[in-house]
């Protein structure tokens, strides 16, 4: 087989053969027979003529069988796992993990890390004293079967073809396509071993999809994938035009996870919780309907059944889990300044991705990949999309670590993210759509 | 500047900038700012959305900037160029380059060598004894002083943009894109110095351009870079459905010039170097009309004074222009071995390219880079496209050094060649349009 004549076919619009495909995912991610322009080349030409369904099928195939894959056919239980495209403000997976398994689902999850405008669930447990989230597999393993939830980072050797794909794609411009982010967030995703997936693809101002049409183009690609590869897939298509909850920042959404999981939820955050635990009771065989699936919520909320998983999880994987009933272990910053309204009327728009960026230039977030995290910093909304404000109410409190100018410039930034209207506005729905 | 930003503007389809077209090229071909994969991403990102004249002309510069550029302002005379896109049996600039001469334009030309199905001007001038093709640039401008032609290979910083991206482009799929096409053949044209250029741009089943449209998009996105870069450039689209005049392989092409300089042209090569002529004689102001073009060829030829420059241009380059007069003195192939008609009727079709490869495997050209050229072997052609054939009359005649099962097996290849009907077939004309 030769890549010039694979690279020439995608050139030109048409279907690659799956041999073809392997050729590609192979050659480049173990040998020399696919070099790196060429695979940029190749890379760019699905980016401008796509690929269809049975082609991303055999794409994800290929680069699942590049590395390990989790197997948990010989485990007992029913294995679920949930992935977001990631916002700002999203701790939902620490939430619903607890809740799941204290439901009899088994959760064991591989997350990632923040970048950007986005922070990572691995970030976040990493702010519980002493936690740790790289894990061999055996007791990742041990911990699921005696514990039902294991959160930890991805393995090393899991689909080594979408680490080197991810980086060439990083640097020749072809990281916006959603064929091939579809086959990226699906390698893994699948190659984690989970029989019921549920997506949370998020769109709007902090997402990384920007409108709902592209966020249902890439959820359809990746359920597609799923059936293409035998896997039960679902899909929320999720609001991100507000940040999600209360909190944007490290050990402040921990705190956020454990009120949550104790029943002070915020409605917007609860309302995901929710509708994401009932696709997958369901779709697990727990339950039947949707009132069953809230009533066991409810029901693990109120008898402290999820809490003490979550508290079970941190114990297992090194952490403090003191944490559940004395949130003064967790490091939050004694410096807090508050960000006010200028005038009355109705937060009309979130720049939500502007305040993703500033938790993150505060110190909670990465915007290079190199950059430390401090876990004590963040930001607290009190202020809601449609929420009506008076001149002088505290829109959201800045959490900080930083010199008097430096957090002059932060509160300016963050009175800058919230507008403020005289015209109420609607707030638009959450979960704009379920596939 | 930044190169992803780059790559993912023309991604987009949208225009670049005379200064992101620079950064890209010379970035890549000096720097370490542009690496292979993201130039190779940029490239099929070109091949797919296309480039504007504009843009060409930019890259086409900026291309030309990367290396040495011939200036003759200095010098007397008009210059003239002239290119072939290729085909089988074009030994033109042979033939065009002494008339020009003799009827007082300077040329002042840089060709290339063979390769596939394509014959190379440098190959052919080879196969006379002696001849050098490399020469350093003082004295190539001094032959040019004295004696008005000189045909040789480019020199070894010219375009050096053109060197990498043709590398790059031959194993990433972007080789058949018209805009990178143009701009690399122009890049190289122009560096070459002269003032007018007439391009042949060759179309049929023996041109790298299949049909009369692709030709003459060809043709136009090259004549618009001239403008762009204030050239006089002519184009003629010509066919390539036959083999161009009758010979095909070195020495014997070199007979074939020789014979035409002494007046004996095959009628469609004739028609072909007295348009092309006519075209430069009008541009570079030697004559006003085609009347008068056509009497100064016939008269260059009639007194000799071509064929005495092609002598002239031999002997500089260090040649035996004994050849003008003693055609022995070519090694052509004793060997020879006639192709015959099986049936009666017409030739009806010529699979031009089966006959330039054909030439090729008997060692007349260069199948890989590093085959090594047997100067005596070849076709001489002596039915032509639409001629009437009867069975038994001798198609064409196979000149060779090969073994018996070979030179069967190159019988059976020829005899394949030409397709016989019993219908009478027009030939084509051969200048299909000027532009």
């Amino acid at each position: 087989m030769n890549i010039i004549k694979i690279i020439e076919k995608k050139r030109d619009g048409k279907k690659l053969a799956k041999g073809e495909i392997e050729f590609f995912v192979d050659g480049y991610t173990h040998g020399s027979t696919v070099l790196d322009y060429q695979a940029s080349a190749l890379l760019m030409a699905i980016f401008l003529n796509g690929m269809d369904d049975e082609e991303l099928g055999y794409l994800t195939a290929a680069m699942i069988n590049t590395g390990d894959v989790l197997d948990f056919s010989k485990e007992s239980g029913v294995f679920v796992d949930k992935h977001s495209t990631g916002g700002v403000g999203d701790k939902t997976s620490l939430v619903l993990g607890p809740i799941l398994a204290a439901c009899g689902l088994k959760l064991a999850k591989m997350s990632g890390r923040g970048l950007g405008f986005t922070g990572g669930t691995l970030d976040k447990m990493e702010a519980i004293p002493n936690m740790r989230v790289e894990i061999d597999e055996s007791a990742f393993f041990k911990q699921v079967r005696e514990i039902g939830i294991a959160i930890v980072g991805q393995s090393k050797n899991m689909v080594p073809a979408d680490k080197k794909f991810y980086a060439l794609r990083d640097v020749t411009g072809t990281v916006e396509s959603i064929p091939l982010m579809a086959s990226s967030i699906m390698s893994k995703k699948l190659a984690a071993g989970a029989e019921i997936i549920l997506l949370d693809v998020k769109f709007g101002d902090g997402a990384f999809m920007k409108d709902l049409e592209s966020a249902t183009e890439l959820a359809t690609r990746m359920i597609a994938i799923g059936e293409k590869l035998g896997k039960k897939v679902f899909a929320e298509i999720t609001s991100m035009q507000d940040v999600l909850g209360r909190m944007v920042g490290n050990a402040l959404e921990i705190k956020e996870v454990i009120d949550s999981l104790k029943g002070n939820f915020e409605p917007d955050f609860k309302e995901l919780c929710l509708h994401s635990a009932a696709t997958l009771l369901k779709a697990g065989g727990i339950v039947k309907t949707d009132d069953e699936a809230n009533a066991m919520f409810e029901q693990v909320i109120a008898d402290g059944s999820a809490l003490k998983k979550l508290g079970e999880m941190i114990h297992a994987q090194g952490g403090d889990n003191r944490v559940t009933s004395d949130e003064s272990l967790l490091s939050i910053s004694k410096n807090v300044v508050d960000v006010t309204a200028d005038s009355d009327g109705y937060i009309s728009y979130v720049h939500t991705m502007d305040v993703g960026i500033l938790s993150a230039e505060m110190g909670a977030g990465r915007l290079t990949l190199d950059d430390k995290i401090d876990y004590s910093v963040g930001i607290e909304v009190l202020k809601k999309l449609g929420d009506e404000v008076r001149k002088g109410d505290v829109i959201c409190k800045l959490y900080h670590n930083s010199a008097p100018e430096k957090v002059a410039e932060f509160v300016a930034k963050a009175k800058k993210s919230f507008v403020i209207s005289a015209e109420h506005v609607k707030k638009p729905p959450l979960i704009a759509k379920t596939l």
